[in-house]
């Protein structure tokens, strides 16, 4: 069920090893789970050593028998004391360990000061941009794993449909396309890996609570059912003739696919419907140009520009004090994956990157329309992961 | 909706500087969503300031606008480049800052690294121990929220009593439960404080899958549907005669109330049904003796005595290869709260701490039975929340 094949895993710490080598860092030791499970095919608790050279080997405190049925990996051993892991990793680099690189961009800083005095005069260094630039290039297996999330974002549009009725509550009809999301595989969580950024299945909004803003690093929030969980769908009732944006994540297997799409019982109006055209040229344009070597930088101007040029600047990705700064972002274990497509961002796309493009407008006090999909980059351009229509759709 | 009252706020921040003064911090920087909402009444983006004497101040990134719609705090202003934080630090104590407090056993070490540059010179302590102290103890504005979360899960109850039948998947229960849970208001996540714990809605698991060990600090894990998240349902159809644990967390205005029920198609078999009994004695006797003063290693060890007296000690709260080392947990804004019912925890029950219970028995490729309730603290002992018969059911 979905193991992660070793040679699969081999490939990917390999490329991690070639990064290490490149950095100076004599090692890595890889403590969160999803970095866990994408270099061992378990997110079982554990500590997953992988020197600049060599064979990884994961310490598990539990579960120990899951973590051996589950993983492709030789060496799995129980969990052990910190001298013990602080020998090892001596051990495995040869003696000379002075650079470890650990996910500082997600390791609680208390258990960051622990490694520090287990490891004296071991120099810790942020090992998640190299963490991340090995994510962001997908293999053949993972492709498949994405292509079945897409079938999950699928069958949350089709339950969209089915479901849409004037004067329910956004919450009711999240609690039927949520069901239906489940029943065809969803796993019920989608990752972010960014500090305090969380998600539910994502953000299914009627008219107005599409230009809610919020904390999250997203074009739109939404209400949610309190400022204690302040985003996704309220109890608003569902109108005609507005706009009802679906923002909904398929996940299944671990891995995320993003899907946006732009619902209205009745005409939508015209100012939306012009936006939806708008959100499609950009998708069409950023399609054709994001080729290998394209920066990601000029991918959001280049979308950035589009949407000036249909007058739509003061609404592009969110409204004045809580905008979107990209127009995409990579996706797969984790939601907000490497590399955002951002102003300043000058990082090349390269192939097998998988991206979520957005392009989205917000009314205030009215809504949000636009449209996402998701994409891995081919020599041609993008080729698309969803199968649902783009939309928008006037039922 | 749900707007926390400033006289509430205002006695949360003073029962946090009372500590701050003790820990001889001069003041604490809070920055996880779940703490900046106990504090502020919005969890948007921001830091808030709290000095060890005198108002707080909130600096909001995003959504500034939402964050003064949601906080009744008067001190509320637009994010600020870390200088002028580290200034406003020092003016707010009187310039002698010498120790902040940070949420270091939450806030990513990247971010830890970057405070220590913007404040040379200031001890960074942990002030975490003090935020789950203040927080352990809840007020009668929360009492009322946490009742709310206990309709809640007595929605989730009686939607597995309408929709469970024979040989549907665990998948499809899940997928009827969490939609009505969502109807009734729940809001969709739970959060833990734990690094690499995360929950969706609980664990719904039918025989065998009820003795899956799991990464989780918890007595059941479950298969789920892939490696990738290995918790909760599977797609296993459910059996007449095997036990049915459904263990889901009510969750709504931010506020979770833990519920664990024993389900069975027909007969449970005698031995399920003893150990139902046991945990049914434990949570009985843990009622009585949960008084203020008495300690939480107390609470387990009378537990654990119990499930040994009943010949139950191989099986109580999970597999020999991941035990829950606790038998019930602080539950509130977040599932792991302080206290843990642990062996070794020497700290003294007080009135308003609520407590999940959750006294359960793991047989091996068999499956998990037991009960959860949530409970308030109280001079007499404790008083439950959860609003459902205890059961085991059998239909």
């Amino acid at each position: 069920m979905y193991t992660v094949p070793l040679p699969e895993l081999e490939g990917r710490i390999r490329r991690f090893q070639e990064e290490l080598a490149m950095a100076g860092l004599d090692g890595a030791l890889i403590l969160q789970n999803t970095d866990l499970f994408y270099f061992s095919g378990t997110a079982q608790q554990g500590q997953l050593l992988i020197p600049r050279e060599g064979p990884p080997v994961l310490w598990v405190r539990r579960s120990l028998s899951r973590a051996r049925q589950e993983s492709s990996l030789a060496d799995i051993r129980p969990a052990t004391g910190s001298g013990d892991l602080a020998a090892e990793a001596r051990t495995r680099v040869g003696g000379g360990l002075g650079r470890l690189g650990l996910e500082l961009d997600v390791l609680p800083a208390s258990l960051y000061l622990r490694y520090q005095k287990v490891l004296p005069g071991v120099e810790l260094a942020d090992v998640s941009p190299i963490v991340k630039r090995v994510r962001a290039v997908k293999s053949a297996w993972e492709m498949e794993r994405l292509q079945e999330a897409a079938a999950v974002a699928d069958a949350i549009h089709r339950a969209v449909l089915e479901n849409l009725r004037e004067g329910m509550r956004e919450l009711d009809l999240a609690a039927a396309v949520e069901a239906a999301a489940r029943r065809s595989g969803h796993q019920g969580f989608a990752r972010f890996r960014g500090f305090n950024q969380e998600m539910y299945y994502g953000h299914l909004l009627s008219g107005p609570s599409g230009a809610v803003p919020s904390f999250l690093d997203s074009p739109t929030g939404g209400p949610g059912l309190s400022p204690a969980f302040p985003q996704g769908p309220g109890v608003r009732p569902i109108g005609r003739g507005e706009p009802v944006l679906v923002d909904y994540v398929g996940a299944c297997g671990g891995y995320a696919v993003d899907q946006t799409r732009t619902y209205c019982l009745g005409p939508l109006p015209g100012d939306f419907k012009d936006a939806c055209r708008t959100a499609l040229a950009i998708q069409n344009t950023l399609c054709r140009e994001s080729v290998p070597g394209a920066t990601a930088a000029r991918m959001y101007e280049l979308a950035a520009g589009l949407a000036a040029g249909a007058g739509l600047a003061e609404r592009f990705m969110g409204t004045a004090d809580a905008r979107a700064g990209f127009v995409g972002h990579g996706i797969g274990l984790e939601i907000d994956e490497y590399p955002p497509l951002a102003p300043g961002v000058q990082v090349a796309l390269a192939e097998w990157m998988v991206l979520a493009l957005e392009p989205k407008f917000t009314f205030p006090g009215r809504g949000t329309v636009g449209i996402e999909n998701t994409f891995v980059v081919r020599k041609e351009g993008l080729t698309r992961l969803n199968i649902s229509d783009d939309g928008p759709f006037e039922l």
